[in-house]
């Protein structure tokens, strides 16, 4: 997979209201709505794991989003696209911070 | 792959020496042993994409492991392998932070 889609994007969310449920499965929904998006691959949405609490572990966030790409034009396809645009027009109101890390394999 | 590796463990270092390229080049060496703990299923080693530089993207950091797991479980196994605890000892001298996220897809 590192060969085919090296590009790493992962994004981390949090809420405006952290403890409702019904905002975390609304974003969630909105976030897998950007599978549709073609050069987008291997989504995976995800919320806080229950793994030891530590103090290097960052767990405040609310949901996250991974996709993998074939390159860095692949991650600007997606950036640019409706579905994306779409996305963040319908459900940015739910979210108060984001953190975007992009990375690619080596 | 969400429904087989649904844990996702995505840690980020900051060298002590953000500028060296020695430095940064062992860091990921160390990082690829992990490899071998028998629990970790594709580990992903990055390096800052280039991704648009935007206000939401933190790319201050210098090196990524992202690893999956089939459960909470392995990653336990993954954090007290001796091959991690060997890591541990062998290069935490070359960062200066260390931030990890632990996801459960859903």
């Amino acid at each position: 997979m590192e060969q085919n889609y090296p590009v790493i994007h992962h994004v981390f969310f949090w809420l405006k209201n952290s403890g409702s449920t019904q905002d975390r499965e609304q974003l969630i929904a909105g976030v897998k709505t950007l599978a549709a998006i073609e050069t987008v691959k291997h989504l995976h949405v995800g919320v806080v794991a229950d793994t030891e609490k530590r103090d290097v572990v960052e767990n405040s966030w609310d949901v996250s989003e991974l996709m993998f790409f074939s390159d860095v034009a692949g991650q600007k396809v997606y950036q640019d696209h409706p579905v994306h645009q779409d996305f963040v027009k319908n459900y940015s109101h739910l979210w108060q911070k984001v953190v975007v890390y992009d990375a690619v394999s080596v």
